[in-house]
């Protein structure tokens, strides 16, 4: 059985839909990198100074921040397979899920708090929670920071601020994203041209699963591009326009289609409806694709189906390792999509009084 | 209100599923095309002549073959979309239905006579039934040419038999065809191959709609290519065996799917229930293409609805023109789809007492 066994089992507290915006804000996360003096950078450090440095971040995060029932792991002590369900509950990153060197993770029992060791930073600490709440974030993130930093000296530099491995993120060291949920804007053409005004605003999108992901069941992560030169409280400003501006958007798109397309709009819902409610095989794209169309259902209220809790158990338990992990008989693709199609037409008929 | 109404509301007889052979058999045509002493072939007819030829054969026929509440139609005195209901019902030919000239077509109340006057030949006498009976319908088919002949004298040549318009019905002037389901040899890849040896056995494959007809919903009519040279038995026995035999690769495919493929039969099959019952807009063929598999379902027990009166009423009413006919609000495309996705739905969810 896994170590993670009990994690997984649990929907993770940053996927509390409908979270805000009428479905469609998902969840807000705060990232601050931070590198300690007395190290180099990782990649110039050796694999035994790296491990050095997971176990000295370890001991030290456990004594000077101890969060209560915190999971303290090992990347190498866990299987590919375990380390994707990190990947899948945004809880490690792919580059440290991937990685061949030393690290670590500390997550919180709630896994609002998530802190890795020697990633491309020697720290990487993660805020993330549910709905629209980067700044209430962002002040949780420095607290524990400022806790951190009475045992841990951060590199910092008098005028360029926190060093990091990668230019990009000196300075505040801060990266803050939101995950939207964009059916709408997709489906009506105008995300481009969103994504083009993004670009201008030094934003970057980015899919489900961060850095490398494709973009999947119109989810989006939305974050700031640079560090430099601006303040932690301006930069998480400067995304809570963004972002406020995108849900305007897309509710103008979803009322668009609500009275000028509603015929086409409902039959993608009540077909994904259809589809997810008697396939026999399902992969984890398709599920997510049809999955999102069942959300804007139930946000616009198109669906008199509205199991807020039972859509996010179905986007974070239907995920390939959540579901490899969890049953023994999952092996082959063929028998994973085989059994993601059967847990999922159980949840979505689950009777309304297993319903939230 | 169009003078096909009560006929347009009606199934046809030929459409009697499973027809045979646990459904892979939908119906069995016998057509015999002549022409009659007195009148060039309509090629060379100026259409006064071709009128004179209409209205003769009309006369002659009721008077001569009289059936009871036959429907006698002039087809320039239908409007296009009534054409192509007969068209759907497999009455008439879309030669006949698109041209210009003077035409008519005489059909028995329960559909299963049909003559066409003014078609590439002066007269087109076509018997149809459901399941596999070739024998039977040329039976029928050739007492009612006798009865015809004694009014009708028919152009005749001693060495080659009846002549018509196209040297390759010379002869008998018989073509004889069969309508197959034949989904699991197109799924298994194996029906490119049965066309193949079709070709070198002198068959011809066309759709549900005969000559120019894509084919939709695994749906192919086979009919021999030649009528020169061989009599009217020997056709009809060679037809016989050829579709004898596709039946049984059809059904040894089918047992493949089923010991081999299960899953992803019983995926395309129930994803098929899943999509018209819940679609808000469903296109004529997408409707075919699907409701093949639930006929497929209902043929080898994978679905527990088995109502095949009600797949024969879907398959027929839900074509362009019976939909458009039949409907005060359906002229554009968009409100076609909308009410053929609406019928479909009350028609497969109706209660199990409207089943046969």
């Amino acid at each position: 059985m896994s170590q993670l066994a009990p994690l997984l089992a649990r929907t993770a507290s940053w996927l509390n839909s409908p979270g805000s915006h009428g479905g469609i804000v998902i969840s807000s996360r705060v990232r601050l990198a931070r590198n300690i003096e007395g190290f180099a950078f990782q990649r110039k450090l050796s694999p035994v100074r790296q491990q050095e440095l997971v176990d000295h971040l370890m001991v030290k995060v456990s004594a000077t921040a101890p969060m209560p029932n915190a999971l303290a792991l090992k990347i190498d002590q866990l299987n590919p397979l375990e380390r994707l369900a990190l990947v899948e509950r945004q809880l490690i990153s792919r580059d440290l899920a991937g990685g061949k060197r030393p690290a670590g993770v500390y997550i919180s029992s709630d896994e609002m708090y998530s802190l890795m060791f020697n990633e491309e930073d020697h720290l990487r600490l993660q805020v993330i929670s549910a709905g629209l709440c980067i700044n209430a974030n962002l002040e949780l993130a420095v607290q524990l920071d400022r806790t951190l930093e009475k045992a841990l000296p951060w590199s910092n530099h008098p005028e360029f601020g926190y060093l990091t491995a990668c230019p990009t993120n000196v300075g505040t060291g801060l990266r803050a994203s939101v995950m939207l949920h964009l059916p709408a804007l997709v489906e009506t053409g105008e995300f481009k041209q969103v994504m083009r005004s993004l670009s201008k605003l030094h934003m970057t999108v980015r899919g489900l699963h961060g850095e490398g992901s494709e973009p999947t069941g119109h989810f989006y992560q939305i974050s700031n591009q640079r560090a430099l030169g601006l303040s932690e409280q301006q930069l998480v400003d400067h995304l809570n326009e963004t972002v406020e501006r995108i849900i305007a958007y897309e509710q103008l798109a979803r009322q668009s289609m609500m009275t000028k397309s509603r015929t086409r709009l409902e039959d993608k819902i009540f077909r994904a409806w259809g589809l997810l409610t008697h396939a026999r095989s399902l992969t984890s794209d398709e599920l997510i694709d049809q999955l999102s169309w069942i959300r804007l259902g139930a946000g616009l209220g198109i669906l008199t189906w509205r199991n807020w809790k039972m859509l996010d158990r179905i986007l974070l338990q239907s995920q390939p390792a959540h579901i490899q992990l969890q049953n023994a008989h999952a092996e082959d693709v063929e028998a994973r999509d085989q059994l993601r199609a059967d847990l999922v037409r159980k949840w979505l008929q689950a009777p309304s009084s297993e319903q939230n």
